[in-house]
Order: structure tokens, then C-alpha cells, then sequence
């Protein structure tokens, strides 16, 4: 078991997390290269580090010695660039969601990978690996409650950050619900229609909040997501799958009962980081696993790319109010 | 405390249901005169009463002796015309939902009582007397969820009777969550979108069977409710309500966990008459009990209306596919 | 069905609301009798009922026109007299528990149910009736989790009145576990334990409370029952079922999810009317018709003897701090 | 961020879990030698391993180059030896529970750390590291119920192997929730009594299966906890603490609910490994980083001593069906 050296791009939130992550809970693994356009931000990010470098800009920290695979965690419209040096490299990479902010920058990572004839990128969609999405899986592909019919989606953060916008509410969170409806039921989105209630009081200015977005499949399932950034009482994730035969629900475990004062109650995360703790440690070991046998075992460029379709598809659909078809360019063989 | 004198029309399953539950649970009232086509089932059912008459003609059991109240449990085509010969006595009447099969009907319902200047009929949306309706009503009236957004609601029966509809779907089953959210909001509803996935092989060959009804209200809210009448499992009525602060759901409700062989479980009930048992109880006293003074403590023939008019609609998008506007006439004063 | 005369002796609170019951959810009965020591209450009572006397003295009330059933809700120290009146006139008696506060009371009621050669006396376990419990019955019976090994009961007030002694913790609420163990199980008590931790602040001054009871049953079942009657968060009746194969919970329901302010909360019912309403409805219900058949059809007189020799050793082990066993009469034939 | 060497002494099951654990799933450390009597076992698990060495004598493996730090996992007598060997050598030990089978052992031990002047031994109490258990912690600490009256506690296996003695459903079962309880209430047991229903055919002939034990502590609470090894159905760790105001349970969670056939179910866990992974995980990294500093961050010696004379004074109530008194030495300063 030799140790995977990576290089980490962007050192925000979620970059740090993924550094202070690799350093306490993924065996097998260090950092070695962190690149940041915030000169200060990267250096103190590095000092933390046994013999990591500091860069400024991501190729370099692409091609720093050591590095055997990347992880980017930049801001969307800065994926595809690292992530081509990194294809020019060869090396495994690791990418937030979204893959690429729109579809035609996924077809050209697709592009590249298909040149290489080989898939190197994982997409960050890391419900594929909390445990009760991965038993709702389980139990669909096992027949377990028949052909699925609709999944109702509930997405739910307390409040949104300052910079969140009507569309990112799609791009950026509805994405999630994309990737795992994909996954879940093994069908491509084929439509996507929008319905929005009067915005919350408790909404930013100007913020469509919340919605209900309605995805159909291929197979003829509905999908409807709730989605609502400013709900206020928690950062909640709920799903429930309805098949012919019956039904299944995650989301809804309490992991502590309080009974006082006539109320009966348990708490609700306030974030994703707790919600999600584990899946993100999940998908962090095993790519790290798959990543030194140059490997991808998790969700690929194709899932990138689908989700930025179906990403576009539903923008189209809040903006005319009319449900809106979603066109994906024919699977490459590479992807199959 | 007299006794009250009913007229029991129609003695199906749901009539004859009524009749025992007047003989057993409901104090201050009993049956005088019961009426229905079959004149053998009629019989029967007036048999095992004391001292009632029997009827093939609702309006002859209408305007038998001591006959104070009317129940009308007879199928829905036959309602308006029993329902304008209790109004011509100025009877008090309870009828099943739907108040009538079509707007039209509702209308002229409304306008006898307009010429009779009062109200007196009494819609069989028992959800209203159900306690945790009850409650979540309560807490909406009292802001404690703050301005609603959405209703997210399931209606599900195990298996549909060999003579159920596409159409009734809506028409039968949906109506109760129509009357539901118009009753909980305090909106009427706008317009109604329906989506139909490819239906449930368990349903009966050629029932559009489930379906997802999107209903708008005139506040900005987004009411969805997925109607399955085939899926297998039991009797489920859930209820969602997401506002601007918060989240409360009914129908949740689990009675009795069973821990064995690796799964922890509770029954579904398997039927509507145990899940809103109490609430068909509740609605006969407190009707019984208003009926006593002549005041209807209860849905109304307007609440009638404004469902059949929302029934109308949805039949309209679920032919057309498309999101169908929902038009009432003005609310009459009666009403108001 | 003609309508079943009751004479209800004592009109505090559990009267009063027997006397609001049979008026309201009980068909085929009515109050005729009311009496109680204090002549304004009763008379006051006797007002709001159609033709129903007034008496300060229970016999005068029992041998009324027009009685043909005794409800005896009074103070436990009243209802020997009063059953024996009844018993003398042959009449069917609903008795709230205990059936009398000692061993010996019971027994001469026994005594006098035997030289009449029929029982007559229903106590008022009623939570027998409640739909919970009838299932878990139902789930033992049918060996649904095997042999049972333990019942868990959790048994908690909001807060005690302000007459409640330590030794009615046991006599007056554990009875009722002393009761659906029993029952249950089918099996008699054989053996009391009794623990208590330091008391809660919450208690008033003097009171032990909470507890731990321990019963041991002639089939080798242990019951461990914590009564807690100054909770100060709500009434709660919760019982779990461990068998050789599996485990059953009641008392866990929650009708209402609300999610607000980072909790998921539901409401605890504040009162064992709000509990415990439909199986008193029951009971009632279900006595009126049998009383009509002159058949008792609930806890007898030997449910009662019974309880209250347990509630008798339950106090013993409870002052001497060690285990006491039961010791019960042989089972007359009467009540085989 | 160096790299802490770990000798894993004991490489059967749980010594196996913690190897595969720090390989992957604890960044900072690495077994650097492992030890068990069983030569080809010892051998087959550091082939896996870059660079371990194999020893059949656990003072070998501790001493061996490049070990700063020791896991025992062997069984519960091999214990002593093994830590006193690790305390010669002033390394931080991690010791699965029991710290050692009686009082005395454990004596010896902490006599050792106090020659040494400073705590080096923590014991593998996982609990204090569960998710669930730490909210409850954190509540009672903060008075979020107030002061502790019950521990209602639940510990369940699906089925007890081959090996196991009705004096091992105390001291390795029983065990955990003995130390949950002192370090939830801060309060030492200050006696034991045992109940025992009639065994379950499900169990084992002669294993005394299930149980009831009875704790008392200093601080007046009283904790009972159904112990029962072949329950069949999963695997099963449930508390509910009761306080003066409120009530607190842990262990209900379900991930997924799954509505079909007329139930509504949830998965249980079958051992303990899934329904504690996440604590042993975390138990491990957190030693791992308080290792690297000579820091104990858990459970120390004198928790294991106090478990150790709890479970010994239960073993003498299970023989003699009475309760019995815990008398423990003076805390020593160390300690404190």
C-alpha cells in the first residue's frame, strides 16, 4: 500500500475540507501540490501540510512532483481547464459537480478522455455513496418494490449563501437530485418542467425560491423535486420511491428523540457536511482506492455531461414556464 | 336532547355504513326511513331497524313521517335530485361526495338554497372532521408553519373496484385533496397540470393508474398530489404542508412497530373506513348535532362546487396534457 | 333495539364524562339515574338530561324507575356498597377500577356474583378496548413474536393532582399494567419488586415518584413498569412486547410531524382522555351491549380481585424495599 | 503530519477490523507489527501489510522497531500482560474492553500507570465515539432533560456465538451499557441485582438468555437493561434516558422505510459492526491523534477498573438472586 500523492485545486470551503479530510479519515493518500488564486489562502493552506507546495495556478500544481491524481474543487467555469491538464497528464481526477457549467464544455472533457481512450474523471455526486442512497439503490435494482414510478425529491437548506442566484437553484442544487434520479433508476431525463409558488417571504430579494421541478424519464417515471434554500428549520434531503409494488423512503431517520414540554422531537442537520459527513469520506477512500489502480469507480464525465444537459433543459423550462425536452448527444462507447 | 329523525338515502356499502353507525355511535339521533332501488337490500337493511319504513323512491323516504334529516349515500348522478327534495322540505342534508358529478349541478343546488335563503346542505368531505386534519389546519390558521407554499400529498388504496375510471381518479379520489388544500389554505384553486407516468402494470388494463396532479391556488401555493389506487401496499392519505418557516406532516402515523427477522414494522391500514373511521364518526355527530338547529356545521354546497369545478378542470388537462385554468362563478352572498 | 336505562353513580369527572358519552357516541342507551353526594352537582347533571333523576344516595338511584344497568364511577372506598345493590337487583354494573381498594372487597363481590350463578361486574380496565392494545393482544395470541419474555412499560403523567399519595402510584395507575399484563399474557402476577430512584424536584413534596415496578408472571415473563406521574412533558402509555422471536411496540404514534426551527417535532397528548378517548368510547359501547343481553363482556370481577391483590403486594415490596410475592384465592368456577 | 507505528496485538476478528480500519480509514498511521499466538494467521495478515512485521509473542511486537504506539485486541486474560509490556515502554495503548476479566487485573494496570506518573491506557468503551451517544451526552450535560432519574437500556444481539456463557451476557455484553451509564450520568453504580425470565427456547440450552439487570448509582438513578443475545431479529442497542423534565432515546433511527405488502418496514441492523462503524472509526482516529501527542483522549484505566467491579458484583446477583453492592478503592489522583 504505497501512499497516492494529489494534487488539491481550490482550497474554499470545500477544498479544505477535501485537504483536512485526506490528511485525518483516507488511509493511503497526502497531498502534495495545492493550487489557489489566493496567493495568501494557498500558502497557509500548504504550511498545514508535510512537504505540500503552494501554487497560484492550478496547471502547475497539476504537473508538481509527486502528483499521481487531482482533485478540483475551483469554482464550475475553472473545471474544464484543470481538468484537461490533468487528462494531458493522465491522471485520475476527482471534480466538484457541476463537471462543467454547461453541456458542450463536458463534451470536450468527453472528448479528450475518448482520445485517451480511457476514463479518468469522477464527477463529485457523492450521494451515489451514502449509505441509505446506496440501499434505496440496492433495493430498486433488486426488484424490491417494482418498477419505479416517481421519486418525490425533497431539497432543503436552511438559508442560501449571499451569492446564490433563481438559477443556481437548478444548476447547482436541483443537480444533485439529477445525477442521483440517473443513477437511481438507470434512465436519462428526458423533460423537465417548472412550477413556482409565490417566492417565500424568507427568500432573498429577487431569489425564485422555492420550487418544484418535475423531470420525466425514459422509462416513464415522473420525478419531482422540491427544492427550497431558505426553509429556515435545516438542511434536509428526503427521498421517496414509488414502484408498482411499493414504496421506499430515505431521509427521514432521527437519530435522537427528545420528549419535553408536549413535544415529542429529534434535530435536524443544519448542513450538508453533517448530513453527508460519511458519504463524503466514502467517495474520498474509495476514489483514492480506484485512483492507484488508475481507475474510476463513481460517476464519469457521461453523468458530468447528462446532468449539465438536464441543468440547461430545466433553466429553459423556469424561464418560458413550458416544460422543456431534454436532447443528449448519443453515448460514446467509452461511456457505456 | 330529542331524538333526530333520518332519511337514509341509498343503503350500499357506504349507506348501510352510515345506518350502523346511527344505531351505535351516534347518541341523539336515529334512522326512520330508509330508501334505495333495490328493493330487497332496502328491506334487509330496514329490517334491523326499530320501527323504520323502507323505499324504493328516495323522495317518498324523504317525505316520510318523522323524517327531520337527510342522508344521501346514493351514487353520484342521483345526488341533486334527492338533495332539491330534502330542500323543498327545508331539510338538513349530509351527501356523500361528490356533491354532484359536474359544476352545473353544484350550481343549481346553490341556487335553491339562495331561494330558500339559507343553507342546509352538508358536503361528506370528512377529512375536515379527521384529527389530524384537524390539527394541521389549526396550525396553519395559527402561522405556525407561516404562509403555506406547498401541499405535497399522497392518496393511495391498495387496489381500485373492478368499475373505477381514469377518470374517477380525479373525479373520485383526488376531490377529497382538492376539498383538502381549498379547506387548509383557505384558497381557491387556479389551475390544475396533470403528469401520468407509464402506468402501473398492477393497475387494471387501461387505467391511467398512478397519476401526479398539480393543482395552483390563488395565494401562489403548489399543491401535488400523487393519486395511486393499485399500489398493492394499503390505505395511505400523507400530507405534507411546507411553509415559509416550517413543515408539518400527517398520516405519518404508525400504531403498533413490530421488531422480527431483521425488520422493524408497522401495519398500513389496509382500508379508508379504518384510517378516517373517527372522522366518519365525528362528521355524523356534529351533523346530527347542527342538523338539530337547522345550521350545517360543515362543507357546504359551495365547497361541493368549487370541487366539481377543480374535478372538471383536471379532467380537461389530463385529456389535453396541458396546465387547465380553473373558473368559478362569483361566490354567492349565501355563502360568503 | 330498545335503549338501555343507565343509573351512573358519582358525577366528578370521570361521571360527568360517561354521562357527556352515553348522551353523544353511544347509541341505544340513556342516563335515567344520576347520583352523588353532593346535591348540587347531581342536580346540576340531572338538568342537561332528558328525564333523568337526581339522588344523593347511590341504592336510591340504583332501584330508580326505568335502571336497568349501573355505571359506578365514585371513589374506590363507595363501589363495594354500591356493586352489591346492583347485584341485588340482578343489574349489569360497569365499575371504574379498582374494583374496590383491598383484596377483601373483591372477594366478597365475587362471593355475591357466585350465589347469583353470573357475572354481572365489568371493570373499567379500558384500555382492554383500545385499539393499540387490542392489536398487541392480537399479535400474542397469534404467536406473532413467540413466547413473551418481557413486557417494558412506560406509564407518565404530566403532573399528579394534588391528592395523589405514593402508595397511588401503584393502586391507581400501575393497576392498569398490573391489568394489561394479565391480560396479555394471560398469565397471573407472582411476584412485586420495587425500585425508586432519589424523587424528582418535580414531584410534590413527599411523593416517591417516579418508580420502577417489577412484576414477575406465573409463565416466567418479567414486567418492568416505570410510573412516573409528574413527568411534566405529557401522558404517554407506551408498551413494548419482547417474545422468543421478535419484539411489538405500541404507544409510539405520533399523529403530527412538524419541522421547524432545526426540530422535527410531534405533539404529546397532555391527558389520558385524549389517549385513551376511542377505547373509552368502546367500553362503553360495548358494555351497553351486553348489559342489554345481561352478559359482561370486559374485566371481571376476578380481573379486579386480581389487580387489586397485586396492587396489594406491589405496596408491600414498596415499603419493605424487597420482592413480595402474590398470593391469590383458587379461581372460582364462575370466573373459569 | 508524521506517521504513528501501531502494533496490533490479537489478529482475530476485531484485531483483523482495526488493521483493515488504520489501513484505510485513519490517515496518519500504520501498523508497523502485529502479534498472535496463531503463527499462520499472523503471518497471512502482515503479508498484507507494506513493511509489518509478524510475531507469535505480543512483548516482541511491542517492542519492535518503529512501534510508538499499541492495540490490543487479544482475548480479555491476554490483556494485562500486554499493556504492562506497552506501560514498560511508556507507549500509548488502546485496549479493547474488557481492560482486563476481574477488579484486580485492572489495579495492577492503573498501579503501573501511577509509577509511570501519567495515563497511557484507553480501553475500547466505542460508545463514547457514537454519534447518538454524544448528543445524548451532550444534552444531559447541558440539562437538557434535567437531572437523570432512568436509563431504560436495550441491548440486543440476533444470536450469540458458540462460545458464550451466561457469565459473558454481563461481563462482555452488559459491560457496555455499565460504562455508558457512568459516563452519561458521571456517576459511579453503586449496586446490581439481576432478573431472569424463563430462558428463550431460542437460546442456547443452559445460557441463562435474556436478562434484566438493575443498576443503581451514587447519584440515585436507577438504569435497567434487557440484556438478550438470540433475539433473532438484528442487532439492537437502544437507550432512553428519563430526567426530571424530559425524555431522551437513542438507538430508533431507520435509514430507509420501506411501505410494501401491507407493512411499513425498516431494515435492522444484524451486528454491530454496521450500526457502529462510524464509532469505531472515529475512536480510532481520535486515539491515533491523541497518540501522537502521549495524550489519552477516552476511556482510561479507571473506567476500566469500574466496569470490571460492576460486572464482577453482577455476577454475583445472577447467583444469588439478590442485589448486590459495588465496592470500589479510592479514585487515585491520576485519575481524577
Amino acid at each position: 500500500m504505497s501512499t497516492l500523492g494529489i494534487a488539491v485545486i481550490g482550497t474554499g470551503k470545500m477544498g479544505a475540507d477535501h485537504v483536512r479530510r485526506i490528511g485525518r479519515t483516507v488511509g493511503g493518500a497526502r497531498v502534495v501540490a495545492v493550487a489557489d488564486p489566493d496567493g495568501d489562502r494557498v500558502k497557509a493552506v500548504a504550511a498545514g501540510l508535510d512537504g505540500a507546495s503552494a501554487h497560484t495556478d492550478p496547471a502547475e500544481a497539476i504537473s508538481a512532483p509527486g502528483v499521481q491524481a487531482v482533485l478540483i474543487a475551483s469554482p464550475g467555469p475553472a473545471h474544464e481547464e484543470a481538468i484537461l491538464h490533468a487528462l494531458e497528464r493522465e491522471l485520475p481526477v476527482l471534480c466538484e459537480k457541476p463537471l462543467t457549467p454547461d453541456p458542450a464544455g463536458a463534451l470536450r472533457v468527453m472528448e479528450a478522455e475518448q482520445r485517451l481512450g480511457r476514463r479518468l474523471v469522477q464527477v463529485g455526486f457523492m450521494r451515489r455513496f451514502d449509505a441509505e442512497y446506496e440501499r434505496l439503490k440496492e433495493l430498486l435494482d433488486a426488484g424490491g418494490i417494482g418498477r419505479p414510478l416517481f421519486l418525490h425529491c425533497r431539497h432543503r437548506n436552511a438559508s442560501s449563501p449571499s451569492f446564490f442566484t433563481s438559477e443556481m437553484l437548478i444548476t447547482d442544487s436541483v443537480v444533485h437530485e439529477v445525477d442521483a434520479a440517473r443513477w437511481l433508476l438507470g434512465q436519462e431525463i428526458t423533460a423537465v418542467s417548472v412550477l413556482s409558488p409565490t417566492p417565500s417571504s424568507a427568500a432573498p430579494e429577487g431569489l425564485r425560491d422555492p420550487r418544484l421541478v418535475l423531470l420525466e424519464t425514459a422509462g416513464g417515471a415522473i420525478v419531482d423535486v422540491e427544492i427550497f434554500v431558505n426553509c429556515g428549520f435545516g438542511y434536509e434531503v428526503r427521498c421517496e420511491a414509488v414502484g408498482e409494488s411499493g414504496s421506499a423512503q430515505i431521509g427521514e431517520g432521527q437519530s435522537m428523540v427528545v420528549r419535553s414540554a408536549g413535544l415529542s422531537s429529534g434535530e435536524i442537520a443544519q448542513d450538508f457536511t453533517v448530513r453527508f459527513a460519511d458519504a463524503y469520506d466514502r467517495q474520498l477512500r474509495r476514489w483514492v482506492a480506484a485512483a492507484a489502480q488508475g481507475r474510476v469507480d463513481g460517476p464519469d464525465a457521461w453523468d458530468g455531461y447528462a446532468a449539465a444537459a438536464v441543468s440547461a433543459a430545466g433553466l429553459t423550462a423556469a424561464h418560458s414556464g413550458v416544460r422543456t425536452p431534454v436532447e443528449l448527444v448519443e453515448r460514446p462507447a467509452l461511456y457505456l
